[in-house]
């Protein structure tokens, strides 16, 4: 017998591990759809004239193996040595229990932003702790759940502090010993706003001439300085004071809330985060409470649910930008949930006594240091510090550098002649020897007595972390089931679909999310000599070069750490394009009603005149009217805003029409890569005409949204472009920064990289074919039951589909909540809802759903559709019903059963699990109540028990 | 004001990472208790006579941070070359989802022994699919749940085929193809029973002269031969046929059932398990129906449940060796659950025709090896094969080795001329340019047409893994969904408290677990050179130094990767220094009824008579009757067997006694050291008088129990059972080995290692501790609601104490079982039922538990009691009510509800969580029905959908 060959490739060599059909699969929905073939389909989806004329080539695709190999001698690159540098990143410790049970599982990793309470009342609690944590330290009334990085923070106070600001001066106060990045990133977000920033000495700011001051607390050089006289001064004079403040030293040293500032903002990396070259971490604000609605950011709140128990919540969500468009207090739409989730568990596994145990060591540490360097000779500065001193050593400070280096130390470099060290929890008494070498000091006296060299007024006297789950029994086994408890309460990718227009929830891979967690990439400063980043600097530029490739664009910058960070950095880069040709007056942009949610606030940020453009019946933009309005605006056009496909899920024609119009009045495009899922491999945004686009790595390159971020939108552009990107005060570059470090959150691109080499070019496009596959599919199931909102000119969409739900509130009064929550008790998250239509629901299921999976949602959605006609029909009760009780939990099952439906009918709907159901664990939850009764901190424990009964 | 420094220490310092109760939990538990601090109560529970007298010292305690530092340094000592020495253990590829999602998951490796199987579901379906697995390549009917490793699993089916064999000859054949380790684990376990163990070629074997033959497929060397001529021969004479396959082979190889062989047996190591030195890894063996019941190890079956759906359980569990003791089929008790349910996730995700695809790619290169060799002029033996040649090269077997190594690979030293190598799924294109190198071929022709050189005769014909599971979508979305539903459907420790007795559920800590994961340790091979080993013999030496230390004994033996294993090699030892010393008759072993369930067992192993000695009243050893029985077989006596302190939760003050008049009579004494988390840092047993002991790793050295393993019992010898230890082929030593690898299963030693450094002396002995004052903390609370059936002198219990429910048998009805069932209401894994007294509980917390969780647990005992109580008072009915309907399902909730009770009583009892309540999959499970319709491989999917309506 022959032995027969099979042609069968393992999985892992096939990109199965990201496409969700299976080609059988894919057969039996192409015949559902009527399509002869996929690339039929497609033909039929997208444009001829749009599509890119060669396919992606990046050579073969790596296995898993393969993969994991190639990172491994990547990452080996990269030289761990221990960073004293300081300047806002700090060595840490992960608690290994907060490790693997959050940053590496997927039931935390793979979740979205709660905007559905009732499936996230897990990290809704952990962010609540959060905000808890931050008020407390900070002395301050109201806490937001996270911002993007420290430097993005210094910036959104200064825009919040101008909008509440009695005074109506122009200009802002920056300390001088703010760090570097905080005062180039506040002086790139002032620059296009009109805001004069002062930088220079507190004692000698005129306070009667700002509207607000930022202050570093203890200084980027150690200094740690009592502000309260500062922030009198401003008050007398309507301004407002900003502390951005380190919250491990505020376990020792007085509190902002003490100094009577209004504002602080600050890091929380060293509150277990990893370095990471510079990111993800999760930023802080918190802020008085008269100024809660003008914080930018997302706030966690307490309500109830419908049988009146406590249910957490986001709150006052109306501030946000996709809501408020142009009049948005921020474009931020990432925070860093999954880092402040990590956070706040640091310090609930620490409690109040042991952060400030970890305060204290880290001071004693730094005190012997200064006194070994004293002992010798050197003149330290300050003389009163918390974990920060620098060190004059006239010309020797490269010597003095080098021989740190050598010791395997890394300090930082302070003006000529000068060094600075800032010790961390991570700091070993070899490290502190090695300092003193790299000083020339071998041999001294060693006589350690404990002392303490904090300023005497600058004790913190305050109680903070009063709140029961900081005292929490610590035992491991106790965290351990708290994490996991939390984590039960939602329900995220790693238990079902997730079909959120625009937002792209696809599959973030083990093999993919593995290299993160290693300490070639987690450990490293992102202020490091470049020679100890190569790894890093190889990944990025190969990265670049793909995504280049992929977007047809010239250049990536990676600095931006979240889309909306992208939209900024990239409306900045045509702003300083137009100065540098001399066209100063060119500041309109027209954005059509299609466009995406953020694109308004950005371009408020550069200081620009939105104007919107209609789109027509079919949802596409109004050629006419795009037309009209630059003819108009042609003198002062700076650019257009455009989002591809549109987010009306349609592949419009007219795009290289709406580009080339644009450009004739002298106009850049910026088109919108937030639906990069529906053309990688198929069309390339920068062939359009576009001269910039931020990619979501976060959506189309697998980067987990985290609950809630982190993010990566980093931006591509056109040559003419590549001088005017970001620059950083650390690697150089014309234009100010728009992160706090040059690269973003650089430890989260092994992700997108990995998951490029793992798919192919090939891989990639038949991704997004699928993801086109899958859309088209659901659209075709639910035909007759729901209507597409907009299609193409063939009667397909693009990637997502919008379903009008707006006809049932009129004759059944059931509300797009309605079926968003009823989708709950079928086991699924919902669609977005109302956006961007109002009434809608938007349905993006990627290329990672399975038809299975596709079928269970189509299921639950046509049954829910039949609930909506027993309704209409009469045949069920109006208020009482299946939907307006939804969703229902374990406790419906228990109370007494009231309803006109049976508890089976309630409880599994169609596409409900059986066995595996998953329950959510509050009934719908009261948005009004939870804005009319803000509470933005953990409630005290006799509210629990009250609750409780 | 002055600084305050705090003398707090953060928890990471302060071995809070273990110890469940915090201070001030301890305080309050001790009030309780009436005694006046933790050392009072030690003191009234460990007879001073028996207290060490020094205490432990490790010096200063490691800190996580440390400790992983520490173990980065030492990890980094073992070199990772990629071997193709095979021999049984083959390179394999991890699929990272499966890493992430089960070896790094603590709902899947801190779960328990699926004895409880309504909280079991997840991990016995995984089994099940292992069993199917099995029984599908190997062409047999039944296959059981894994075993420790090949070797043993060839030695077990040896014992097997000569309880089965109709054939009464004592003799055995082994092929001398074997592995070498199969053959000498062989030839230990015979030699003790008898069995005359005849090693040749199978083609000479005298087939009327044997009760069963073990046969290599494909052999050590290579060779592919068909064993069907020699099986008929065999069955001719009622003698029984084995094959020792690999599983991977199998898929493109005629199959042992094929060959009417009537069991198979081998190693799934290379479906996905690292090779981590040597294990863990799963065994296998399957069967013949007709031998199902003499087969050992857990046997998974298709069962229903009260509701007659259908449910999944441990079959035929009588014939377990605590059931059935002396006449038990085996001492094997662990299995290697979590190792099994990784290599059967490995099928689901490669499917028959990925594992195909898989042996086909090896096989290929493989092909493509040895032309390369030919070409060059080299012998390459044998012409046909799977993934294995040697190559006879004369004088220069040694310059061929260590050019290999110089290339970065280890080949394998065959004889005194020739040299192995076996590809695998991870051998590169690289790696055979290296072996070429190797070999001196530098320039050849590598013209690589495909070619097979499996015999034309030997290919597999029949279909495997035809099962739907095994056809799932293989979308990484869809197979990580599927292992989180698996791991919701079971309660582990990242839930609730496993308070159960004798198996020490304590925390495996993220710390712990995290090196277990680095290449470092889970790359090597287990027959490297020795230097290629260094982090694991430095990790080896100090751990051993250190349990020698807490022991009292002179030396260890790592090799045993059971606790029964370890009792079976420790009676090999005193076996051994017997006939050292002359004493050939010494054959009694005296085993009090207050011993472990294995023990008898593994006196049956070596050959021993076993003679029980009576327990008095109070549960303690009759002195009386041991000194009689020694006195009676003073002469033969070989030794004692005794566990301290006993199953009884007590400890003895006699034990020195017992050992004095064992040493007497010229016994050697076996402590069995299950119990040793009563007695680290208080009492060594090497100073009782104690002359052997194993340890179980897995128990109180935190090894987690993996869901049913993997385990390790190393032994503890005093200085005259040295020379008496195991052997290995590959290390050496004058007796044979009991495990298949020289280290038993070295890749889980870093666990322990890792929580002796972190706990330091003081911080072991603290845990034991508290182990104790948490057992006497449930027993007090308990008081008057239930009796603990033994106590020591003062009224106290050691770390496990055991409530006698018998007397409720009488007047409710109640049974053991209907508490343990109830308990799963509350939230609970029973604690060990009706062991070592029928018709009781004993119960274990273990230190790691907090005070909360103690009381939450007394809270749902109490409560059960009540509603006894109400039972026997005739308030509520007799067998309708919460006990005997239990555990409540949500199906319960959800159907009718007629029960003479609320919904609220019957599911949410005391204990129970409310909203992150813990549901069992299914209600309580039918043994008898399972038993008595035995299905032990995956149901036709049609059942399920019948099963669903």
């Amino acid at each position: 017998m022959a032995f027969e060959p099979t042609d069968y490739l393992p999985y892992d060599f096939a990109n199965r591990r990201h496409i969700g059909p299976s080609p059988e699969e894919m057969a039996e929905m192409l015949k559902v759809l009527g399509a002869d073939s996929l690339d039929a389909l497609i033909d039929e989806t997208v444009p001829k004239a749009i599509r890119q004329k060669e396919p992606l080539d990046f050579g073969k695709a790596k296995s898993e193996r393969e993969l994991l190999h190639h990172m491994r001698r990547v990452a080996g690159k990269n030289k761990v040595l221990v960073s004293l540098i300081g300047q806002g990143y700090h060595g840490t410790v992960t608690p290994p229990a907060i490790q693997r049970n959050i940053f590496e599982n997927p039931a935390w990793y793979t979740a979205y932003t709660p905007y559905q309470p009732e499936i996230s009342q897990g990290r809704l609690e952990a962010l609540l702790n959060f905000q808890t944590m931050i008020s407390d330290l900070t002395g301050l009334e109201i806490a937001n759940a996270s911002l993007l990085d420290e430097a993005t923070a210094c910036a959104e106070a200064m825009t919040t502090a101008q909008r509440v600001a009695k005074s109506k001066a122009k200009a802002f106060f920056v300390d001088r010993d703010c760090h570097p990045q905080n005062i180039a990133l506040v002086q790139t977000r002032a620059a296009p706003l009109g805001i004069e920033v002062i930088v220079g000495n507190p004692d000698k700011m005129e306070a009667d001439k700002v509207f607000g001051a930022l202050f570093q607390y203890p200084g980027t050089y150690g200094h740690v300085r009592d502000f309260t006289d500062h922030i009198a001064e401003l008050h007398k004079h309507g301004a407002i004071g900003i502390v951005s403040a380190d919250p491990l030293a505020l376990t020792l040293l007085k509190e902002p809330g003490a100094m009577d500032a209004d504002i602080a903002v600050g890091s929380t990396q060293r509150f277990g985060v990893p370095l990471g070259y510079g990111g993800p971490h999760a930023a802080y604000m918190a802020c008085r409470d008269d100024y809660k609605r003008a914080m930018p950011g997302r706030i966690v709140g307490v309500s109830i649910d419908s049988h009146g128990n406590r249910a957490y919540r986001l709150s006052l969500q109306t501030r946000e930008q996709h809501i408020r468009r142009e009049k948005a207090t921020s474009n931020v739409c990432t925070a860093q949930a999954l880092l402040a989730v990590m956070a706040s568990m640091y310090a609930v596994f620490h409690g109040p006594k042991g952060l400030k145990a970890i305060a204290q060591r880290i001071h004693r540490k730094t005190v012997r240091l200064a006194k070994g360097l004293e002992a010798a000779g050197f003149a330290v500065d300050p003389k009163a510090f918390f974990d920060t001193i620098t060190v004059d050593v006239g010309p020797l400070q490269s010597a003095v550098m080098k021989s740190a280096v050598d010791e395997g130390i890394n300090l930082r470099r302070v003006g000529e002649t000068r060094v600075g060290i800032s010790l961390d929890e991570c700091t070993r008494p070899e490290n502190i020897e090695s300092v003193w070498r790299a000083f020339g000091i071998t041999d001294h006296d060693d006589d350690f007595t404990p002392e303490y060299r904090v300023p005497d007024n600058m004790h913190r006297t305050s109680d903070y972390l009063t709140h029961p789950v900081f005292h929490m029994n610590r035992a491991e086994t106790e965290m351990m089931r708290y994490m996991r408890r939390l984590a039960d309460r939602d329900l995220a990718l790693d238990r079902a679909m997730i079909p959120l227009g625009s937002c792209t929830m696809k599959l973030n891979s083990a093999a993919e999310m593995m290299p993160v967690s290693w300490r070639e990439f987690s450990r490293i400063h992102p202020f490091v000599p470049k020679d100890q980043a190569e790894g890093y600097h190889e990944l990025i530029d190969d990265l670049s070069a793909k995504l280049c490739d992929i977007t047809g664009y010239d250049a990536i910058s990676m600095q931006p750490n979240s889309g909306a960070q992208g939209e900024y950095a990239g409306l900045l880069s045509i702003a300083a394009y137009h100065r540098a040709n001399g066209d100063n007056d060119r500041n309109v942009c027209l954005i059509p009603n299609n466009a995406h949610g953020t694109n308004p606030a950005s371009a408020q940020m550069v200081g620009w005149k939105v104007v919107p453009v209609k789109c027509d019946d079919r949802g596409d933009i109004d050629l006419e009217d795009f037309r009209a309005k630059a003819d108009k605006y042609s003198e002062t056009l700076a650019g257009c805003m455009i989002t591809y496909p549109s987010t009306h899920g349609v592949f419009e024609e007219t795009v290289i029409e709406v580009c080339r119009i644009t450009h004739e009045h002298g106009g850049q495009v910026y088109i919108d890569g937030a639906n990069m899922n529906a053309m990688v491999g198929l069309s390339r945004p920068g062939d359009l005409g576009g001269d910039v686009s931020h990619l979501n790595l976060h959506k189309t390159f697998c980067i987990p949204h985290g609950g809630g971020g982190p993010g990566m939108g980093p931006i591509g552009v056109k040559e003419h472009l590549i001088p005017h990107l970001p620059g950083h005060p650390h690697t150089g570059g014309t234009e100010g920064p728009v992160s706090a470090a040059p690269f973003g959150s650089p430890s989260l691109l092994p992700i997108s990289w990995a998951y490029i080499l793992m798919m192919g070019g090939e891989g990639l496009t038949q991704a997004t074919r699928v993801a086109i596959l899958n859309a088209n599919y659901i659209a075709k199931r639910l035909e007759g039951a729901y209507d597409v909102l907009y299609k193409g000119q063939n009667g397909r969409v693009a990637h997502e589909c919008i379903l009008d739900t707006r006809p049932f509130a009129e004759g059944a009064h059931v509300t797009v909540d309605d079926i968003a929550k009823r989708l709950i008790d079928c086991g699924f998250h919902a669609p977005t809802m109302s956006w961007p239509v109002a009434g809608t629901l938007m349905v993006e299921p990627t290329e990672s759903e399975t038809k299975a999976e596709l079928d269970r949602f189509c299921d639950a959605m046509l049954a829910i559709r039949d609930e909506i006609r027993d309704i209409e029909d009469g045949k069920i009760d109006g208020e009482n019903n299946p939907l307006k009780n939804a969703p229902h939990t374990m406790e419906d099952l228990v109370r007494d059963w009231d309803r006109p439906y049976s508890r089976e009918q309630g409880c599994f709907p169609a596409g409900a699990f059986r066995v595996d159901k998953y329950w959510p664990s509050v009934n719908r939850v009261d948005n009004v109540y939870g804005d009319r009764n803000l509470v933005c901190t953990c409630p005290p424990m006799e509210e629990y028990a009250e609750a409780a009964e």
